[in-house]
């Protein structure tokens, strides 16, 4: 015996979620088979509304419900400092700590020669337009600290030189709140290489 | 700044899943965006499909989208004997061990006297239909060995007593392949009052 072919199938479909094995999607089947018919049906339909109404903002490459995301389109933000992410979902972890006023641009990746990511697959043209037609004073990368992220930021820092737009780079070091011994090497050589002299 | 309206809403249904947070909730939702369009689509679909299609048997109460279940109208199964489960997620793995050719009977729950639950609620008058018009010949209690367990088996124990059938509860005790040192008290005390004589 196996289950019924339409509750199988969507043990089938929750197993193409990230992370998730068999018993996981039976989990998940067997608690919406227990729900009521709306609210099973709200969940359904939630799914299609997403993927129908989503999509990148055309100036940043964000999430967006509408053309322009609402950082974009938001009047209050300081439109000359551009911080430069890998993806969307770099985002909202920053956007809720609160602490960058400026605006965003999505790569959409980063440059990995291994897996045949060149400069073309990324949104970097829109840079340069960007910094052409918009009043950009300063550039910030906050790429993640890896080979790749390495290689991205030091292709940024090649075609954008001569821009004269200042580029800067987020810290790399010990983090906050982190147990010191669990630190790796990498992380240990460039909190030294990037110590600030106290005195 | 949140996620966009939709995509919010999404990450929201997905936390309504046991056990999803809102990290994974984000990811799950992440994914689907990356996903091509036919595929979300057929994900939205088989949750409405399994809803609407799936009811419970007629007969014993297992998952079906006919009537009559599988098991139920399977020539090949022993209408004889019934093994009465707790719900339908105990079925599937007693069907994939291969070990019982009878027919089930799904209870829907156990008593629970401290969540309000009587025999009341339970799909109890089925089976006293079942043993009148069917030709059964022995009942299994296939319970789970909890306090609710044992108090929905000698409830049936009760009922069961004087209608000329065979009564039988599965054995508990030591499971096979399992770190004995790890085995708890109720366990070993079952498993010292239903110890088997050797010799």
């Amino acid at each position: 015996m196996n289950y019924p072919k339409s509750f199988q199938n969507l043990v089938e479909e929750f197993q193409k979620l990230p992370g998730v094995g068999i018993k996981t999607a039976e989990r998940f089947a067997f608690s919406l088979l227990e729900n009521s018919k709306e609210s099973v049906e709200d969940f359904s339909k939630s799914i299609l509304d997403m993927k129908n109404k989503i999509r990148s903002c055309k100036i940043c490459g964000n999430l967006s419900e509408t053309d322009i995301c609402e950082i974009c389109s938001n009047e209050k933000r300081n439109k000359n400092i551009l911080c430069v992410v890998e993806n969307i979902k770099t985002i909202l972890p920053l956007e809720q700590s609160g602490i960058f006023n400026g605006v965003y641009h999505v790569l959409g990746g980063l440059i990995s020669p291994m897996e045949g990511i060149g400069p073309e697959n990324l949104n970097l043209n829109q840079i340069l337009r960007r910094i052409k037609e918009e009043e950009i004073s300063e550039i910030i990368l906050a790429l993640k600290p890896s080979i790749e992220g390495e290689t991205t930021s030091l292709y940024l820092k090649e075609i954008l030189k001569d821009l004269n737009v200042k580029v800067t780079r987020i810290a790399y070091g010990i983090p906050l709140g982190f147990d010191i011994e669990y630190i790796d090497t990498m992380t240990w050589q460039k909190a030294f290489e990037d110590r600030n002299q106290l005195i």
